[in-house]
């Protein structure tokens, strides 16, 4: 998710499980690690602080119009799995849930907070990729209500590997 | 650059320019304020901590093998815009120069480093987008070397309309 696609957050408070939807994402290098930004403005915000934990849930472009809708309502007065008829599945690592529909889902610790700007820095514990889908394609806010979808791939590892670590 | 692309980061210490490629950047809410991650390892960490600016300059896929390749050398051996045949223009608040054969460039000033985690805290002072040229589509790394081009927009500003900032 380098230099990322639009993404759901997944945190579980008790029983209770949602979703947020989030483009302000960053990959911190090589290592398993991201940061993002959300405050006190979200709902979710004091379940991540609270537990610690939750699920980075990386939609494709069939999930589009959902991701949308789920960042344009509150957990705080619907259930958003039940809402747009989403499956939550146990992940091995934390209560959060992993998003069956999603692409890929990657399970996440809060390690820092950097309350000053809102960051929340996390390591990623275990990730899961459905590769047998058919759209793989993700898609990128452009800030103003229009997203890209991902289009044509090119391969400019040979550019790169100096750069890269070992087995990539 | 929401969800952003792939960037050049310019700097000028002195008279000396140089410009670095980065793919661990995030968009900090609808204000103009960005985040970057870069440390010691990088020619232009001394440069951006001394300075405290930089311009991020977007490039579209007609500059995606030259931004692979920038990526791959670093500004201590080589003159960047020389070797690569770019064109710094003078910014209007910074030193650091814009990049003319860039899509879009943003004039930044660092407004906070947090050191323990790399990241750079950034205020855009002004915006300069070059909505003549044709190539406009934008690239983003996968982080394995390979990079994925934009493909269609989808607007979905009507679901959104209730999150925008007025204006957008």
């Amino acid at each position: 998710m380098e230099s990322g696609p639009v993404v759901l957050i997944t945190t579980a408070n008790g029983g209770k499980q949602n979703i947020m939807t989030l483009s302000w994402t960053m990959v911190m290098g090589f290592t398993p690690r991201f940061a993002f930004l959300t405050g006190p403005w979200n709902y979710s915000y004091k379940i991540l602080k609270k537990t610690g934990e939750c699920v980075i849930a990386i939609p494709a472009a069939d999930l589009l119009k959902k991701t949308v809708q789920i960042g344009a309502c509150s957990g705080a007065e619907v259930n958003k799995f039940e809402k747009f008829k989403l499956s939550p599945l146990k992940a091995e690592n934390i209560s959060a849930p992993l998003i069956k529909e999603c692409y890929a889902n990657i399970e996440c610790r809060i390690v820092d907070h950097i309350k000053q700007h809102n960051i929340f820095v996390l390591d990623g514990l275990a990730v899961w990729v459905d590769n047998k889908r058919a759209e793989k394609r993700c898609f990128h806010a452009i800030g103003d209500g229009r997203f890209i979808v991902d289009g044509e791939v090119i391969n400019h590892r040979r550019i790169m590997a100096s750069k890269l670590p070992n087995g990539v």
